[in-house]
């Protein structure tokens, strides 16, 4: 049995980790961590624990935590993970960080995008992106990994075959994504009340988004060459989901079965990830509460693009269920134990 | 292997049937019945189940179901069910009804309130009132029985208790209860669009909704008298969730901690049902996606009244969260068996 | 042309108060009062008045604004309006006040249900309950008026002519109302993010919420006597909105026709009151955006009760329409006058 | 006073138009027309309009309109206006036609976007198309305009400005759109329901929706030549709303300044146009019930492209309040008669 601690339970993707771990037979939670709530019961936080955790939010003991459990997961603000590690932890509790302070290998890139100085650098070659699809044998048995962000995860599953194949033009990519509000966190914010997010759709964060960085290094890596690209996402009024819709310039004439067959190449026996049947969109309802990613896409005759969509639920394969993905890697388990739900609708 | 039949599986319940029977161990759905989507792959109407689901949708043939299933669901429009059912089909299957033509013992009140001719009303008497916390021991191993309705469910299960020790009195109680619009189903009407439910709430059916009969009757074998009382359901934007908010004059003075005692009596070891602590009102969100229901009640001192809330997801314990509790019942299998799920949130 | 001012200008019914006042054709605003936003333009705060408003929001500086203003609406906490109050200021401006401080007549009962001690008890007798329907005399002239709160005026409207009339017995009123989300607030609090309101309802502040007494101290003066009752308030995932349901035991039997009489004989020449068809259940969506409310109601014979149901839009006749009502009324201007909106839909 | 009659009068356009024109001051409905709803009152359809409109609806007799009316909006379906048109009506009443029918000048394109046969070819040519901030002078005194789409209405006047100077590359524009629900119409459809459409988002029409050949052709007038363009709507779960974000590639380095004099020179003196200040994004909720349109634009150094965001309301800008624009035009009205309304927010 894993023992799990988290650090930041009380925020929507740690909660979401909560419910899923509870469903993982392999797992248990041995700490529910959060600063807010310190010595509250955390159904006091989220009701739907009733009478299923009984146990108090604690503090952030991070020489306790690693004494108590054998994986940390970290869903936490940028910051806090890097300055929490060190070699002493590392040797004892293997970390999966839900922020973004391990994903970018560059850490001046890093401390660019996000304005914040990175507290232990040393450790970010170590680090394993933990995108599983597409670093599978990286993961495994690993220590330290990043756990990649639910935009990110949602666009370069969508164009990595392509990117990767030179299907596209990569100083074309433009991808526009859309997102529920459980993305926005779970903080006070007048800008995320209910009255202000109901009835609205706005884009936010253009050209400064900080997934960008991610997405170019990794989009990078599967052509070889530096990608400079753009991404505009939108805070959409529902709870859940993440639909991606991206742009790029088709290299020559591909027919849908060429493009199919290329998607198939790196996706067929890939349980999370549903390539749809020809013209059918994907819908963010249709993977709710699940670690599916639904992925399809278009050739545009007329102007010689393909238009590729993906939806995921941004808490699930966008945080909590890769997280748990990776820790299933990490300690050689089943990759979809824990994970196998039917996503749920309406 | 239980082999389950499901007839109506492309409605709401049923395709929450659906998706709690693809989890359940004991359980494999060998009919996906569906008169409008006859020969269609089923995961082309809901397309969560893409990759999960197989199969096409069938038509009603009984005589077939009752050779392939070991239980048949269904999920119906009323009178669908006295339709089908005779002694012969009985023999060879159990019959979970999701309609109200069992629920209801006197044929003639039932055949008022509905407005149609009861086909079989031979057997109503054997059908058993699959309130499982309530009729647990009348379900078990029988072959036919009525699974009780969304807002009766809801509402009895709040009230019952109170009722039962005579702590309210009958002729005062009323009940105003608030519906997410996938109780409305998933015909294709002007008045469930999109644009006419959102951002609105009406009540309906005013002392006239059918499932004030079925809440009357089942109250009244509580307290072994008859009871008339007033029922109103609302519409509520939001996809899934019953919210009952019940009235009753107190027949003499009662303390919190006396009221208390009376719902621990009989719901202390219910697994599905949770009284909540002290001053917390139910919320529907913390009940989503799971068989549970949450109940409360507050004692106001000024007017003499309890006011009892409930609170429970109107697909699952509602629906068909209750049907499999009723399957598991009817075969032996422990009740809670696949429908352990953590409610969902946000 | 009427010069106002609005003290608390950035909270949802002030801004509210802002768009009914832009249409007003005798009434120009002067002071655009936020303690939260002062020296930024009100355009900052509230996109829609882009290019419509270029003022920049003010400090509450009483001395100055009533210099400036003819008429201050105080859209702010309670307390604050009983605080700056006094004959000198009195003296030289009129004052709606949106909040409770002079609902109630008997200050115990204010400071009982608000927990706070009152500034300024010398005032609450000369002002007047602007429930301008009811009290439109008292209020013509008047300096010194207390608008209704949203859910109080709704519950008063849909059942005074019942009350004042002794059709129903005042010991057994229940009232059973649904608010949409702006009512809670423009506060920053997580109780009130999108995901925690969304997919939900609740009840809150059952037996304990400040509209009670206000509620029955009103209903009191219809009938003559103190009347005790219930009020369960609910949030719904929606912006704006009250749906009342009230029920009460029938004094005797009484006719459709009866009751419909009854109805008209106070509400057939009121504008903003609209008594529906017959069977035609009251809809928030079908007031949003004006200053109508919309009453029905409907006999049960078995149980000898009548349920009353009311919708209005919360910030309108809930609000600020009706604090523009009442300055229309206070100076003398058409009652209507810039309140003639087609409710919005959808 | 300008007699109206409207075709389609229940329809979400339709209802609208009733609104707008209700308060419009020289303008008065005389003929709601709607074969779903022949002889019911039209307030028993939209029930905001009770004791507002109490006329029935009435087929569509254009014999009887000619005569009735001095202007017909027909907020039809395609084709429905072609097969009405003929010299006789034209020379009696002004038309402006809501749907598509004379706002493609090619008719083949037409016929092959929308793949039903042309009815009136010969009127395509006098047909104006009406939007009115680029085509004003031709609008005026006309007969028989073509009322944009809302997409459309949103997408050419983001981009005009841009496209009209030469700033972006033609053949590198990259249109994603979301819209509200209202946009998909009043039909009973499965589709449109309310736990269909709820916490949902998915792209549709990809590469193939119908406003794609009218935005080509008008972007195309602007700039002299032909264009082909990716354009990809998506549905939001709202009511009203359409948001643009457009993407092209700068022809050479621009500075903010420069482009924000472009879009000045253009727009500064429009008042249904506002160019938000610098990084302030447009939102849909900040034009919600007016005629406004919310454009901003955002340099990307990197990729050397520029983001184009547009919202309108795409019931009003997008669709009624552009038509009573166009009739004001049409009638030599002031442009804004009866299209004041401030937004309303929440």
């Amino acid at each position: 049995m894993i023992k799990a601690g988290i650090i930041g339970s009380t925020g929507y993707a740690g909660q979401e980790l909560v419910r899923l771990l509870l469903g993982h037979k392999e797992a248990e939670i041995v700490w529910y961590g959060s600063r807010s709530y310190i010595d509250q019961k955390y159904y006091q936080v989220f009701g739907n624990m009733f009478e299923i955790v009984d146990e108090k939010c604690l503090d952030d003991n991070m020489e306790e935590l690693a004494d108590r459990a054998d994986i940390i997961f970290t869903a936490t603000p940028q910051g806090l993970c890097a300055s929490l590690v060190n070699e002493d932890i590392l040797s004892r509790v293997k970390i999966v960080d839900l922020s973004a302070d391990f994903r970018i290998k560059d850490v001046s890139v890093y401390e660019k995008w996000y304005g914040i100085e990175h507290k232990s650098p040393e450790y970010i070659k170590e680090a394993v992106y933990g995108l599983c699809e597409i670093n599978r044998n990286e993961i495994q048995g690993k220590r330290l990994v990043a756990n990649p962000g639910c935009y990110t995860t949602c666009s370069i599953l969508s164009l990595y075959p392509l990117v990767k194949e030179g299907v596209i033009d990569t100083d074309s990519i433009i991808i526009d994504a859309k997102s529920g509000t459980s993305g926005a966190g779970r903080g006070a914010k007048i800008n995320n009340l209910y009255c202000e997010v109901n009835e609205n759709i706005k884009a936010y964060g253009v050209t400064t988004h900080r997934h960008i960085p991610e997405i170019e290094e990794q989009l990078g890596y599967a052509c070889g060459k530096e990608i400079l690209l753009n991404f505009t996402p939108h805070l959409v009024p529902m709870n859940r989901g993440i639909l991606v819709t991206a742009y790029g310039n088709l290299t020559k004439n591909y027919t849908y079965e060429e493009l199919k067959a290329i998607y198939d190449k790196y996706y067929e026996k890939e349980y999370f990830i549903r390539i749809l049947d020809k013209d059918v969109p994907p819908e963010t309802r249709w993977v709710e509460g699940s670690n599916f990613v639904d992925i399809n896409f278009k050739i545009d005759d007329r102007t010689k693009r393909v238009i590729v969509m993906g939806a995921l639920d941004n808490l699930v394969k966008g945080a909590a269920g890769q997280a748990v993905q990776n820790m299933n890697l990490m300690f050689g388990l089943p990759e979809t134990m824990g994970l196998d739900q039917v996503p749920m609708f309406p």
